[in-house]
């Protein structure tokens, strides 16, 4: 009886897992400290809402790459102006990794390659920050 | 017996959500898209690790501001140096809100306040970018 009761617990509490990620949750439930791999991007046309509209659906073909644990896509957000917030960029990249090992797969992996090939042209500057968790 | 089953199952599935989140766990499970307020600060005193902990001890006090879903903590990873990145900031803060109204919030609590009033000697320069998730 117990037994049983267990094995019922087990399945199910991962089928709940699995439920609330098919659901596009946003969930970023691994273990362990990541590694943020923040991009903001420059777009040459800054007034074309459609190279804008372009390079977020770029940069997220990028969710495939195996050692990303999470990676989202913004772009400049509504708060107040100030002077320490640059706010001249047009895309920005938020990309989770478990260590410097993930985030060197992900620079190297065909996925990553074919997004500079077939994107790169829409940018006009990059800057990158990667931040490793305390 | 199916009854009984079904209470035990409902009972561990809570139990076991609250006890991964008192785990320190790093979990974004909120629903909703979010607004990502990326800090990066450049230290007065670059060499001194005493400084950045305090500094990053600092930060971690905003989290108990009721507007932010998630605030975490880095200093720069041991990433391939390509030009594009940008290392030579000293700490970093990446804070989750669920809208530009959680972020304004956040600017004016007295735990805010405390911070900049405790901590701002800490740093020479701030840059800030505020990302709205799409």
């Amino acid at each position: 009886m117990i037994k049983s009761n267990r094995r019922k617990f087990i399945i199910t509490a991962a089928g709940l897992v699995a439920a609330t990620a098919a659901n596009g949750t946003p969930i970023m439930e691994k273990k362990g400290k990541y590694l943020a791999h923040q991009v903001y991007f420059w777009l040459k046309n800054p007034g074309s809402t459609e190279d804008r509209a372009q390079l977020i659906a770029g940069i997220k073909t990028l969710r495939k790459i195996e050692t990303v644990r999470k990676l989202t896509v913004g772009v400049v957000a509504a708060t107040e102006k100030r002077e320490v917030i640059d706010d001249t960029w047009g895309v920005s990249e938020l990309a989770l990794f478990s260590d410097v090992a993930g985030e060197a797969a992900y620079q190297v992996h065909p996925i990553h390659e074919d997004f500079i090939k077939n994107y790169s042209h829409l940018w006009s500057k990059v800057v990158i920050y990667d931040s490793s968790e305390v």
